[in-house]
C-alpha cells in the first residue's frame, strides 16, 4: 500500500494493526525440525500432500473430537488455495453463494476466480456480529444458490458461532441441497475457555460439508503456506484433485514444518491464548473508552471491528498514514468497507488485528484517540 | 495413477520414467541454510516475494547475461502459479493462444482456468521437434489471438530453440501485438555447451515478453514450490499483483531455500549437466537400437519423445503396468497423446524423463525392448 510506504519514507514508524501476521513465535519444535532436516532432495510431495502428514493431521483432529480421516484430507498451499479449490469444485460460473458479511475480503477474489456471485447477508455490530437469523439466509436462496460459506471463529469480527447457529444453517443447507464450506482456521483462538463447534461434527452432512483449515495462525507460521481442504464427499475430493494436480504439489518444506508443528506442546497454546486474551482485553477496553468508539468484545480469532465517530474510514485510514503521527508513530488500520460487499456498509468501521505486543497496542489505542480528536475537528470545520 | 499403485501392490518394482522429479541431490548450500535457519517466526513474505531474494535473483540473471531487474520479478508458488498468473493477466475468457505441441500437459489446465482456447501448432518428430515455420504460426492468428506460449528448452521434446527461431516468433508477436510467454525453467539443462537464448534478451519487446521461471529443476528442489513471473510490462505486473495478493504470499521456507540456492557453486551444475548428458546419451542410443523405435536426440531439458512401433501408447503404457515385467520390474512411461491437443496425435509416442541413474535407465531400455516384442506379437495375433 503506497500510503504506508510513503509514511515510512517520511520517517514515521507505522504500527501495523491492519494485517493478520502475528508476532507470536513459531513453535520451537518446528524450527528444530528444519534445523535437523535429513532430506537430500527437496522433492515434490504427492498432489494431495504427504501421506504421513495427512495421517498425523487426522489424529490431531480426532484429539480435538473432530472426526476427520486421513483420506478426507487434501493438503493445500495455504487456506487460500483450499478455498479456491472448494469454490472451483463446488460451484459453476453463474452460481450464487451466500456469505455473512463482514467477511475476509479475499473471499470475493476467490469467488471471482470461480465465476461465482456472492450474496451477502449482513451481521450487525449492534448484535455483536452474531449470525443473522436463518430465515434471512433462506430469503436469499434462489435457483442459482449452491452454497453457504462461513468463517468460524470469524475474521474480521471475532464472532464465534454456537452449535445451535451452525446446526440451523446446516439444516437449511441440507433442505436446499447446498454445500456448506466452513473456514475454521482460527479454531484454536477462542477465549474464556470456549470450544468452537466444527461443521465436521454435524450429523448427516457428509456430502455437504467442506472444512477449510490452515496452519498459518495456529502455529504462527503464515509463511509455511500449508492448509487443507477436508471433506467426506468423494466427488468433491476427486474434482479438487484435478486442480491439485495442475499445481503439482503443496510446498514440501512447509509440510515438513507443519508435520513437526503437530508435536507442539499444549503449553504453547495455553500461553498464546492467554497472551491474545490479554491483548484483546487491553484493546477492546481501550477502544470503548475513546469517546464515540464502539467495539464489541470478540469471542475468538484475533481481530475486532470497531465503529468510529467518522463517516469515511477509508479516508481516515489514509489520513492516518499521510498526515498524522504522535511522536513519530502512526497506525495502519484496515477500513471496514473492504469487508462488506453491500455498498455503503462499513464506512464507519475499521478492523484491528491484535497481533502486536501490549506496549504497541496501548500506544496504538492512544494514537487512535488523539487522531480522532484531530480528524473529527477537521471534518467539522470543513465545508 | 491407479495402474501404478496396482502394479506396486502386486509386488512389481515400477521404474518411473514418467515424471520430471529428478533424483539429483539438492545443492548442499540449500540444506545447510535450512539447518541454520535463524528466524523465530515463519511469517508471510510480501505478495511479490522477499525483496532481498528478488534482488539476488536479478543478479543471477544478469550473471547469465539476461538483463532482469529486481522490480521486474514477482516470486510465485512454483512455475505453475507463474503460468496461471500470466494467462489470467494477459488473456480474457474467449481469447486464443498459440502453443507449439507437443507441450507440457498442464498448460491446457492453466488455459482452461483462464478461459482461454489453445490453438496448437504441431512440431514434428521427423524434424526433431524443431519449431514450425513462423508462417504456420501466422496462419493461426485470428482476431481473438492474444498470445504465444513457448517452452524453451522444451518439455516434453527437449528441443532447444535458436536465437533466430525466437526472434522470428518475437517479430510476429510484435507485428500482431501479442504477448510472448516463455517458460524457460530448463535453461540450465542444455548439452554440448549450448546456451539457450532467453526472450528477455529480445530488443524492443518489453511490453510483450513474460518470462516464466522456477527453481524446481535447476536445483532439483521441485518441492520448494518457488517460481517467478518476470516482465518489464508494468500493467501486467500490476494486474498479476492482484492475483498474488489473493493468495497472500509465496512460501517463505521455499524462498529461504531458493535464496540459498543462488550460492550453488558452478561445479554442481557442471556435474549435473555431465550426468544428464550421459544419461541422455545412454537412453537415446539405447532407444534407437530397439527395432522400430525412433528417438531424436534432445538438446536440452531431461526428456525425450520416442516413437514406438505400436498404435496406441495409452494402451501400451497401461499394459506395461498391468501385465508386463522383467524379473519383477516394469516401467512407467507418459503416453504421448497427453502432450498433444490435436486429436489423434502422439498415439505412437511416449515421453521418457531421464531423471534416473544409469543402471535404472539401462534396465528400463531393456524392459521396453522386451515389452515391445511381446506387445507387438500380441497385437499381430489379435483379430
Amino acid at each position: 500500500m503506497p500510503y504506508a510506504v510513503k509514511a515510512k519514507q517520511e520517517g514515521k514508524r507505522v504500527i501495523h494493526l491492519n494485517i493478520g501476521q502475528p508476532d507470536i513465535k513459531t513453535p520451537e519444535v518446528v524450527l528444530d525440525r528444519l534445523k535437523n532436516i535429513q532430506r537430500e532432495v527437496i522433492e515434490y510431495s504427492s498432489s494431495e500432500g504427504f501421506t504421513e502428514y495427512r495421517e498425523k493431521l487426522a489424529t490431531y483432529y480426532q484429539s480435538k473430537n473432530v472426526p476427520v480421516n486421513a483420506e478426507d484430507i487434501m493438503i493445500t498451499t495455504g487456506g487460500s488455495e483450499a478455498l479456491v479449490f472448494a469454490m472451483m469444485t463446488c460451484f459453476d460460473a453463474g452460481d450464487e453463494v451466500i456469505i455473512p458479511e463482514p467477511y475476509y475480503a479475499n473471499y470475493s477474489g476467490f469467488a471471482t476466480m470461480a465465476g461465482v456471485s456472492v450474496k451477502p447477508i449482513t451481521a450487525k455490530i449492534e448484535q455483536n456480529f452474531a449470525p443473522p437469523p436463518v430465515t434471512d439466509f433462506e430469503n436469499l436462496i434462489t435457483k442459482k444458490t449452491q452454497g453457504i460459506v462461513l468463517c468460524n471463529p470469524g475474521n474480521p469480527t471475532g464472532a464465534v458461532y454456537s452449535k445451535e447457529d451452525i446446526q440451523a444453517i446446516a439444516d437449511l443447507a441440507k433442505k436446499h441441497n447446498l454445500y456448506l464450506i466452513a473456514d475454521e482456521v482460527y479454531r484454536e483462538f477462542c477465549y474464556e475457555g470456549a470450544t468452537p463447534f466444527s461443521v465436521y461434527n454435524l450429523e448427516g452432512m457428509a456430502e455437504h460439508v467442506i472444512l477449510i483449515d490452515s496452519v498459518s495462525k495456529r502455529y504462527s507460521m503464515c509463511g509455511a503456506r500449508i492448509g487443507a481442504l477436508i471433506t467426506r464427499n468423494e466427488e468433491v475430493r476427486k474434482m479438487a484433485m484435478k486442480f491439485a494436480q495442475a499445481r503439482l504439489s503443496p510446498p514440501t518444506l512447509g509440510q515438513i514444518a507443519a508435520e513437526a508443528a503437530l508435536e507442539t506442546p499444549q503449553s504453547y497454546f495455553d500461553d498464546v491464548i492467554e497472551e491474545y486474551q490479554k491483548r484483546r482485553d487491553i484493546l477492546v477496553q481501550g477502544l470503548n473508552e475513546i469517546p464515540g468508539v464502539k467495539c464489541p468484545k470478540p469471542g475468538g480469532a484475533f481481530y475486532c471491528i470497531a465503529e468510529l465517530p467518522i463517516d469515511d474510514s477509508d479516508l481516515f485510514c489514509q489520513w492516518l498514514l499521510e498526515s498524522f503521527s504522535v511522536n513519530g508513530d502512526t497506525i495502519m488500520l484496515a477500513p471496514g468497507s473492504g469487508f462488506y460487499i453491500t455498498p455503503g456498509l462499513g464506512k464507519k468501521e475499521v478492523r484491528i488485528a491484535y497481533v502486536l505486543n501490549e506496549e504497541d497496542l496501548r500506544k496504538a489505542v492512544n494514537i487512535l484517540k488523539e487522531a480522532l480528536v484531530v480528524f473529527t475537528a477537521k471534518e467539522t470545520v470543513q465545508p
